[in-house]
């Protein structure tokens, strides 16, 4: 099945995705046209979802609060970036960056003092480097290699555990077999003072561990919050996550298994 | 004593500035600049926090993670955006936006199916668009005067609630007369199972209600989190609080007051 991943050419999700399906790969320019386009069938999809250094991908927990998709499977990349410039990175006029690689990478870019410019991808990043002679950009190796730039500084990222998380999409419905982890979105329509403590409570009674809690904006005014919790499958999962839902709106979003990234 | 919040002119930080705090304003051009200049002394500082589409903002949390900054009041800012262009807004060959602004008019924008290229504020995006005679920017009013476009379709954004919370950081650790609401940073550096379900009870069993919670990477590797913890000022708060330090780190971010917006 065709897998649909944040292009141009050159993003880490491509590179992950052609690691972990081969050549059977659509580029699309947004995340949420990615989920989008997995919700409308016919296409599995690999979004990042979250990142060691920066956090949450918004986007993508957007997307799906948004859409009716199911998480299948999850995969841990390494990032590593490099700054391609083709002279003095400190004596560039700008240098290009998608946001989240900026944050990842702030260290060596606020040290430079040099104008930072925001891009929607890294892959766009090289492109926007490749069409301007002065210019700098923050890129993949794999970009640098298709784009044709010059790497000046290698591994400029701030940490060299910096990892993103991507969650595999899919349209149906479904728990993985050999699943060990599952996610849950938690709307708790009605706030009231220890809801999420109470919420909490029901795995930790049960020694079940939480691997992550996010909250999201609910869309309905300030102050509202959704809540993307990750659970590993333990003893008493199941009652865990039907006595949650007798108490506020649960959806599930998927119990899935880590997917080994091939090198 | 001079405040300084997030440039050029005509961001949403700059208009919210002039209303709180008349002209003693510096504008600089990072969130990240605006926190390290107010904990080096001799100026606040006015940041964006999160906003009710779009949730946290990242640079700000990282931030104040990062340098000896109090936080010594918040402000609500509705915020409006609006598209300019000099022509019939689907034809356009491209639209400036900040990131966050695109998530905030995603539906707009998404269902015009122009290419949108990220900026580094909305006024960089005013900037952007005044180079190219062709392309459109997504804008605040402030900033469509200050630049000289014509806005085609106003107030883009997707909810009529878009609303942007604010904080005032100040080098001076200190709690504020009248104080509503303190912000705490929680740094579980050891995890186990539940010890966030205890951490959340200690404020539940005392009936305090705590108005937001966000994790964010503690950049010690993938899986693991600080929080960040708002709660309201009630009977009993300064006993949460140190019961909670005697369970994990806790850094008092401030205790601190809402400021009312002039018009």
């Amino acid at each position: 099945m065709t897998v649909a991943t944040l292009g141009p050419a050159g993003t880490v999700s491509h590179e992950l995705a052609a690691r972990l399906y081969g050549d059977d790969i659509e580029l699309l320019p947004t995340i949420r046209a990615i989920i989008k386009r997995v919700a409308s069938g016919g296409a599995k999809g690999l979004v990042p979802i979250e990142n060691s250094e920066a956090g949450g991908v918004g986007e993508t927990l957007q997307g799906l609060m948004e859409f009716d998709v199911s998480i299948t499977g999850e995969a841990y990349m390494p990032v590593r970036h490099h700054l391609a410039a083709r002279g003095d990175p400190a004596r560039l006029p700008v240098i290009y960056a998608h946001p989240q690689t900026h944050e990842q990478c702030s260290v060596l870019l606020d040290g430079l003092g040099v104008e930072v410019v925001h891009t929607s991808s890294n892959a766009a990043s090289a492109m926007a480097m490749q069409r301007e002679s002065r210019a700098g950009a923050v890129v993949s190796e794999t970009a640098a290699r298709i784009y044709g730039l010059p790497i000046a500084v290698r591994d400029v990222q701030n940490s060299r555990d910096n990892t993103t998380r991507f969650v595999e999409i899919s349209a149906l419905p479904r728990e993985i077999a050999g699943a060990t982890k599952c996610s849950l979105l938690v709307d708790p329509e009605l706030d009231r003072v220890g809801l999420l403590a109470d919420i909490l409570a029901v795995f930790a009674r049960r020694g079940i561990n939480l691997t992550r809690i996010e909250s999201r904006p609910s869309r309905r005014g300030m102050g509202k919050y959704l809540f993307f919790i990750d659970m590993e499958i333990a003893e008493g999962w199941r009652e865990a996550k039907e006595e949650l839902k007798s108490m506020t709106t649960v959806r599930e979003l998927g119990c899935y298994a880590r997917m080994e990234v091939p090198i």
